[in-house]
């Protein structure tokens, strides 16, 4: 597998084109973004530990039969991944009130939520990935109906799992963006991260964040809440 | 039937009690706000033309199987209505990307929808009356998923047939915004009021705006606007 030219580079990888047409590779980068880019910063190692983080997640995912696009780790900060083309949604899946849902519904944060809750936003950094509903998916052409109801159901799959195997973890999983990608073949699979920078991670008894988090609001313990995060889930930086 | 205390005052009208349990009087006022609130004006005779525009639109929708709560007009600023309970949801209809849709999509004004929108808003003024989804009604109880179909299914049976009378009359319906109601026997009908202050209306030659777009950006000519679409609907001031 050789690395050819980068064919992207966002706010915390960058993505690199291989020998293999079905193949792409992804560096993750220790940048880190919030606000819409309207705060810059760097996590020192960030970008080692959400490699080795995400690959734990993806492979598990694997294992239960959602299919990604992770293909297998090459080193501390890169991954081998199945091309695909990014639907151009952010799906957020909600188990407790916080961030722009608690804003948005007048909630409390930590407000445990009677019902999860799955939104649909449009990643366009120019418009600052807004909230749309499936009106405006089906007019913007950005998934088909079918498509968006596949969306909603492996982000509700992907919750349960996630939630069961966090909690025995002694994590909270309070909230999560995913993304996803068509492969050339025309499969619908999951793409991106799943990470402290994806996710609001929260300590099952004490409730301290272990996610970004900390970094939009300037609470320190950045990297460690991270490297944290990697211990609970038996993992180690490569 | 006798008027009795003021049950609540709204931004735009009055709505009282009256001797049967069933009806409510609704009374319009001149006072005209924008940007939830943030601007306040007042449009000489706006009561009066509401009465009389909304009156036209809501008899031409029950006389076509839609139910609304509109009983009879009483006089030039009051209209009898059925008594219900509102729903805390306003129900947008597009045609055209204008106002906070062409922003949320990056859609320059004026751009004709492949197809239309239907977008549902939480109506609570303290938190702006944000754009919500399917997801958010449920957690919210703001209505059960089944009434939720119902919203649409009427919001865009009455678009078919506003869309249509309003052609025949040389203007354009852009968008509107509707509000339900439930009545004590548990019937979801049209509550609110048809007028240029909830719909967009352009002349559908000049595209010269008819509604309150002209109080929200200053565009002068504003009770004019109000009175040239009283005249195309063919209506009389009481």
């Amino acid at each position: 597998m050789s690395k050819e030219q980068m064919l992207y580079e966002g706010k915390a990888k960058k993505v690199y084109v291989t020998n293999d047409p079905n193949l792409y590779i992804v560096e993750y980068k220790d940048d880190a973004t919030a606000f819409n880019g309207e705060k810059k910063g760097t996590i020192t190692g960030k970008g080692q530990l959400n490699n080795a983080i995400s690959k734990i997640f993806m492979e598990m995912l694997n294992e239960r039969g959602i299919p990604t696009h992770f293909v297998e780790q090459l080193n501390d900060r890169e991954q081998l991944v199945k091309k695909v083309e990014i639907i151009l949604l952010e799906v957020v899946v909600r188990n407790i009130a916080a961030g722009s849902l608690a804003k948005r519904l007048g909630m409390a944060e930590g407000t445990v939520l009677p019902k999860t809750v799955v939104e649909f936003y449009y990643k366009n950094d120019d418009l600052g990935d807004p909230l749309i509903n499936d009106s405006h998916i089906d007019v913007l052409e950005l998934a088909t109906p079918e498509t968006v109801k596949l969306l909603e159901q492996y982000g509700r799959q992907i919750n349960d799992i996630l939630v069961e195997y966090l909690k025995s973890r002694n994590v909270t999983l309070v909230d999560f963006k995913l993304e996803f990608g068509i492969t050339p073949q025309g499969d619908v699979i999951l793409a991106d991260e799943i990470s402290p920078d994806t996710c609001r991670f929260w300590d099952a008894d004490t409730k301290e964040k272990l996610d970004k988090d900390r970094f939009r609001r300037d609470m320190g313990n950045v990297e460690e809440a991270y490297q944290e995060m990697l211990r609970r889930l038996g993992g180690v930086e490569a």
